[in-house]
């Protein structure tokens, strides 16, 4: 029934993998290695190691495996016949980049199982990408495959987090972050944020004035420094070096989680050229990319860029936190699933390339940009300008609605019991919308803490997830629910 | 550059999910509602409910989505030209099936955000295998994709143990499992185990006489029930009923880790029927299958019978606990990766159907039965019998070989320090197989306690993984490099 025809040498990805992203990655000379980060660990993960046993079978090339578990690819129902399914994808660009990387990951390669890393030939494209894009300026820096950041940020927490911790995060952020933090029964200290981001300012006051006596300090940073999730903002140059610097006085690791980095918004993408280099000086310096001490931990998704479905991200972070990466892995999801990873080395290394993965990413922006410059007209059309404010944002695909609860004719009357009413208000905008056909984002999903009786309450708007041609019609029918609450007639 | 041609309405699976599995499992009338297990949840997860955000969107189908990041497909690099993708595989079974089950999971699908669940067309065709297999004799059990059973196991742990807890187990079990105990920071008791598996007789003394002053009384088992890795033997029927009515007494869980379920060795096998119910009258019942009270977790993994690398299994339970497990996907993984899905929906709902699912196990276990007899005789030929022992086993695919070290010239002189002696005998056998070409697993990395002082080691030999031509071959090159540790000359 099964048809055995799957090359004998090709199921063998572990035998390639040893040391892939360590060879990679390593630089040597001027470039400092990175701190030893062995306090930050958490109890559960200090002396985690990995697996044992999945050590062993990395012996397997060359031998007679009577050892591991792994069946032998005649065992399995899918074909050799079918190694070139996904190089039959209809790709954005030319066939011109083909062949350049050898094809070292084949159906067999997927349908077995994975390496903690990922597929050689992934990691190391992936590798170059960051090479290429963020340099980060110490040696001993590496890339592992992740099964989506949401999945990377539930392991770091692990990785680097007790019960009874603090961690720092804009003020308004991501829920799978708030929920993830719940979770781990970690608490956030929220550090208040502007129209350029998270507040140096305010986490250097934080941080200085922490009574250490009462609780831990915190020794994480997490934050979403461009087209932040919710509130659009990209941190500048200057902010982010103002914030590195006061993680390394205090000690402090960052999870910079980037999805949007790459979705930038604004005249820039439009009048860039398309080649690699100049992509790169138009992007805001990431974190790591002035990462000199090794305590950044940067994720990347595909979520945003290429499809969600794929569930696949990477990691980049010094060697000994990929090793912690690596081993929690093979203790949970094992690896990315393979055919997320044949359809990205298809894509990567067979169809695009670095440059044929930039230019994706610069058509991308163009598409969003014009998403968003909808979006924003839409807005200042409809919505009523002495309630709503937003500023615009230059990354990402959020727009973030502040309504002013003081123009409510019920305001007043309701001054006693503010959190309670502006709940009530905000759930009778959502509901109002979703009678007459636009989903919004309630803001209060994004609150690190309960608000503390502020006149004013948060919708977040997306112009990604809508067709292009309805995003008018939303931003009309949410405004309308706007003023209906709010009650100025003659609207709806 | 991406080509716009994915039609609106393939993207919501979402749209489409909403109490499926219970839709499909729940069943009224006469049998038991699963008993409440609120007092087993772990401190993390007793009020954990899952992401809030998700559950909003949720809400997506017919509103304009302004409220979810979720890029519309217009932002994918690939195009619904590309949807027949997997139908073009070269499968087992022929066409007969498709078109049985309407094709409701599209590329598009598999692209975008998948739900915590899985594909409902996925989730609905294991509900039915379930059904047809298992059939649990209580009302509310439900189905949920995993991660693969590793990743199950971890979010088991987390559902259920609290660090300081004691877990029951297999005497010599899955490392990963160890592994996990141990991140977990879950100790093992350890249940001896003989030819027919896991000792009923020995569990219920353990229990009997716990002592709770002393630690928490354990409120879970964790058992391998067909085809026990490493070991090999299958639990008889008798054996599960009674291990069941001590979980009943004792109130426990069982996990039932179960990849093995279906790799039925032996004469069975060749003489059954090719259809759905002789396979089903075959099988040893699992112990969902007697699970009255709903206090199994069973654990079906699609790396032993389809290919690891799609890192996809299910587990199926009460409602409950299925809730809670969904919860830890929106957290963790989100979902199984959507071209993962996408193949097996492909595989299951368009090529084979509940039957060529069977018809597919039946060959299956065919091909590992030879590999077995191949295996066994090349061990009756080469293995001397005064010094190794092993079981034939009737599931799976391991060979469980027990060295018996009295017989080694140097066990009196060496009988002072058993232990470290063990280990260095043990890695000699392992380094000189290696050497000669053949890799075994140590059956050291199998203690869920350290071997106290037994005068026995052992190895695990696999019949899965390496060609079927070399597995004789395999088991000789072992065979010599025991004889040679054992200084039977004249052998090697």
């Amino acid at each position: 029934m099964a048809h055995i025809a799957l090359d004998e040498k090709e199921i063998s990805p572990i035998a390639k993998s040893p040391d892939v992203s360590t060879t990679a990655s390593s630089e040597g000379g001027t470039k400092p290695k990175a701190t030893c980060l062995q306090q930050h660990f958490s109890e559960e993960s200090r002396n985690f190691q990995g697996s044992a046993l999945k050590k062993t079978t990395r012996l397997l090339s060359n031998f007679i495996p009577l050892g591991t578990g792994r069946p032998h690819t005649e065992l399995y129902p899918w074909t050799s016949s079918d190694a070139n399914w996904p190089t039959s994808l209809n790709k954005p660009s030319g066939p011109e980049d083909r062949a350049r990387v050898p094809s070292i990951y084949t159906l067999a390669n997927a349908l077995t199982y994975g390496t903690a890393l990922g597929a050689p030939s992934l990691v190391q494209f992936l590798t170059e990408h960051m090479k290429s894009i963020h340099a980060p300026p110490y040696q001993d820096w590496a890339v592992c495959l992740t099964c989506g950041s949401t999945s990377a940020l539930d392991i770091i927490f692990r990785t680097f987090t007790d019960r009874g911790d603090v961690i720092l995060a804009e003020k308004y952020s991501y829920p799978g972050f708030i929920e993830s933090s719940a979770l781990a029964g970690v608490d956030i200290q929220p550090v208040d944020l502007d129209g350029q981001g998270l507040s140096p300012h305010k986490l250097g006051q934080i941080l200085d004035q922490w009574n250490t006596l009462e609780r831990p300090k915190p020794k994480v940073l997490y934050t979403i420094p461009s087209g932040q999730n919710p509130t659009g903002v990209t941190q500048s140059q200057e902010r982010r070096r103002a914030i590195y610097e006061i993680a390394e006085r205090h000690g402090l690791i960052i999870i910079e989680d980037d999805p949007y980095y790459f979705i930038q918004l604004g005249p820039n993408t439009a009048s860039g050229g398309s080649n690699l280099e100049s992509v790169s000086r138009q992007l805001v310096p990431s974190y790591i990319s002035i990462d000199k001490s090794g305590r950044v931990i940067r994720l990347d998704s595909t979520s945003k860029i290429l499809a969600p479905g794929l569930r696949a991200g990477w990691v980049t972070a010094s060697q000994q936190v990929i090793d912690k990466y690596a081993a929690y892995h093979d203790l949970t999801t094992v690896s990315v699933s393979g055919l997320s990873q044949f359809v990205l080395h298809d894509l990567f290394n067979l169809q695009w390339g670095q440059e044929g993965f930039s230019t994706w990413l610069q058509a991308l922006s163009l598409k969003y940009t014009q998403r968003r410059d909808i979006t924003v007209a839409a807005c200042h059309s409809f919505l009523p300008s002495d309630i709503c404010s937003f500023a615009i944002p230059d990354h990402g695909m959020f727009l973030w609605v502040s309504i002013d609860l003081r123009m409510h004719p019920m305001y007043a009357a309701e001054g006693q019991m503010v959190q309670e009413w502006c709940s009530q208000v905000e759930d009778r905008i959502l509901t109002l919308g979703l009678a007459n056909g636009v989903q919004v984002t309630k803001g209060s999903l994004f609150f690190t803490e309960r608000s503390s009786g502020e006149a004013e309450l948060f919708f977040r708007l997306t112009f990604a997830a809508a067709k292009e041609q309805d995003l008018t019609e939303g931003v009309r029918i949410f405004a309308n629910a706007v003023k209906t609450e709010f009650d100025c007639r003659g609207s709806v």
